[in-house]
């Protein structure tokens, strides 16, 4: 299969690219550091990459900005950024991303446990992850020509709880994370959210 | 207690009426049709209506605008006016509402049966009714004061089906959707997602 792989720089990212890159080919896209490039808050950069990637048979995106911090500093800005990028920039992904698929082809988005764990400061986040996996439930009713849509709801990743000097024992190895990436890309499942939580 | 009721005219800010105006003074708000209006995709009004009714013991929320319609139908301005009037809308009731609550008072917001129900056309809907059951989750764990905060996730009320000649034996009597958000009223629970089914 051909897969576009949108955050291609990112723990999660990385770590699907070794489970999928030696059976599939994998065009890559991150904000900055890779040929093609993409800003999820703009709908015609979303539209720019799909024209440059081409036809593809899967989209797998473990991209999108949100911020943490407690409700009641969060400003207007924050709540905007991560529902204009990790939200809709995921949804609008799926919008212009439709007639870019192959018929039979899959798109995989990221949400995060914090949708239906939070934590204090997780709000913002917490909201944005849960109306992607609502959207996603969705979507699957009326994806045409076969199309799947599934939402990959990842547990804290140990590399990353680690980096932020959190218990590292809550958490999941990433490359457990990225095997539900791959079930969800090889598999037959659509409209469900999959929680990679061990 | 004294209660802020946002969606005074609708079908079950009506019913809820019925159910707490008996026992409670009740400070009615719609978008036109009450001495004191709001428009909810408006943060700037929702402050002027907490301006105007001042301190309350708790709010209830059963208003907000989305868009129904097919997926590959819906604009950005479809996606854009859920987004702004029944998610953040009702965010920001909290937001700005919360120097307004007495300590221990509650926040009822209102989301919907698209949320985990989707139909084909619910897109929209079923992304902004997620996101609020998450934000409404996660806010929980932040309230200060005591206050607390649920989401009611209405069924279709029969009389809502009928009006849109749907079949209405698998709705609920508004009656009984109005009595999910007395008991979030005058119940103890916080960070729930109550559903309105039967």
């Amino acid at each position: 299969m051909k897969v576009l792989r949108i955050g291609a720089t990112g723990t999660i990212g990385s770590a699907i690219m070794q489970s999928i890159g030696v059976r599939h080919e994998v065009v890559q896209v991150s904000r900055s550091k890779t040929d093609i490039r993409v800003d999820l808050s703009d709908k015609l950069s979303i539209t720019n990459m799909f024209k440059s990637a081409g036809r593809v048979d899967a989209v797998i995106c473990a991209a999108g900005l949100a911020v943490f911090g407690p409700l009641l500093n969060l400003s207007d800005d924050d709540f905007a950024l991560g529902i204009g990028n990790k939200l809709m920039g995921q949804v609008n992904v799926v919008r212009v991303g439709v007639d870019y698929l192959k018929d039979s082809g899959s798109f995989t988005l990221t949400s995060g446990i914090l949708s239906r764990k939070p934590t204090q400061g997780s709000v913002a986040i917490s909201l944005v992850n849960s109306g992607l996996e609502g959207f996603c439930r969705a979507a699957a009713l009326e994806m045409p020509r076969g199309i799947r849509i599934n939402v990959v709801s990842p547990n804290w990743v140990i590399d990353t709880l680690k980096a932020f000097k959190m218990d590292p024992s809550i958490g999941t190895p990433v490359e457990a994370v990225a095997h539900v990436y791959v079930e969800a890309l090889e598999g037959g499942m659509t409209g469900q959210v999959l929680d990679a939580i061990r």
